[in-house]
């Protein structure tokens, strides 16, 4: 297997305040590490390398800010386990969302908005990456990322634990902000510029759009989970 | 100057649409001409290619839907020239916000929620590139994206136009929601981490945040930026 680098400050720091995140090592440059002495106090095999070095281990272009970290990918639950804990928020739904960075940046729209989780099929979606954890900002460790084969089963299985499945779907009559959102929802989000596959709008409770002009078709995918989860949010907060 | 080279469908065929986009030539496979025959006919200086010879024009990874469109950048208004067309539409100002993906992402949104225009600080602000222009999915042809040299300046110009500034800080105590917003609003967005400026912020009408849990920071800027239209596209449409 690959190892797995994850690399910028937010990125890194937050796996390795991650109890669950199994650390191999550390590299870090000198200036980051002297910027970075309060959180890296204590912490256990830091290489002190140059830049050159860090860069050579992950994707070209990376905007590694001096420090990278090799690790495991996380023991993620599964969506059994997950829902014996009976944690009472909405989770996420993504059906064939496959750019890291897109998933990256709902991971960090779902820990601003407070989700209970973020569920992925995993024939379609990227696995955890340094490019994903990046675009977190830290929420890889701390939102999980359930992978699951079937999404009509998994929907079912929500349904089964109480959840009532919202789908995002431009062409639903209903606004987002009209619908009622109650905390055990579960909003399901299809590929950008596909959307809902049919069998999935299908076995939703309920259609809701985002509401907007004739200007423009469709939002990125990202930018769409982030309105209707702050739409969640606030809802909830009311 | 280098050549300015637009690439993949939504961006291109938004360009070819544009009576205000020069175009030099396009760039396209035999494939996709096919698919787009619809779109491209009567188009002039189409060039059928190889796939590699549209990446050579390309930077690095770009993914090109087979199309490419080698242009001048639009030739933007001023903003006393945009004021002076009296358009009651909300207006964003971004501080300082330097990655292409976001501005493009943000203009896409400012599409999609009928915002007039988006203001950039010229020092920092990217130039039009492939990369906004894809991430923009036809949005660049459409909103005006504006430079200006000094923000405060700006501001106040603005204020003798009419507009109210509202900045997005998370620190402000008035959550967005709460925020009475008039179609004459300019929305001011700072740099990601950094926030606003301290003078910027002093220059503002009233600010106002996300609310958000305390399980992250921030929002990436571009879905900030989403969040904050879209709630601004839903107050005015009430």
């Amino acid at each position: 297997m690959k190892p797995l680098y994850l690399f910028g400050t937010h990125a890194t720091l937050a796996a390795l305040a991650n109890p669950m995140r199994k650390i191999k090592r550390v590299l870090v440059t000198k200036n980051t590490q002297a910027e970075l002495q309060k959180p890296l106090a204590g912490i256990k095999n830091i290489a002190v390398v140059d830049a050159p070095k860090i860069e050579s281990a992950l994707p070209p272009g990376s905007v590694h800010q001096g420090i990278a970290v090799e690790c495991d990918p996380l023991d993620q639950p599964s969506l059994q386990d997950w829902l014996s804990e009976r944690i009472e928020k909405p989770v996420l739904l993504l059906d064939q969302i496959t750019d890291p960075h897109n998933v990256g940046a709902i991971l960090r729209s779902a820990a601003a908005f407070d989700v209970g989780a973020v569920i992925a099929t995993d024939r379609n979606a990227p696995g955890e990456s340094g490019v994903m954890a990046k675009a977190a900002s830290g929420a890889l460790e701390t939102v999980p990322l359930i992978s699951v084969t079937n999404l009509v089963q998994t929907i079912e299985l929500l349904k089964k634990a109480g959840y009532w499945i919202a789908g995002l779907d431009g062409t639903a009559k209903q606004p987002l902000h009209e619908a009622k959102l109650d905390a055990k929802t579960a909003l399901v989000l299809g590929a950008e510029g596909k959307g809902l596959r049919r069998l999935t709008a299908e076995h939703c409770d309920f259609l809701v759009r985002l509401p907007m002009s004739n200007r423009m078709e469709s939002l990125n995918v990202s930018n769409a989970a982030a309105v209707a989860l702050y739409e969640f949010f606030v809802d909830r907060s009311k």
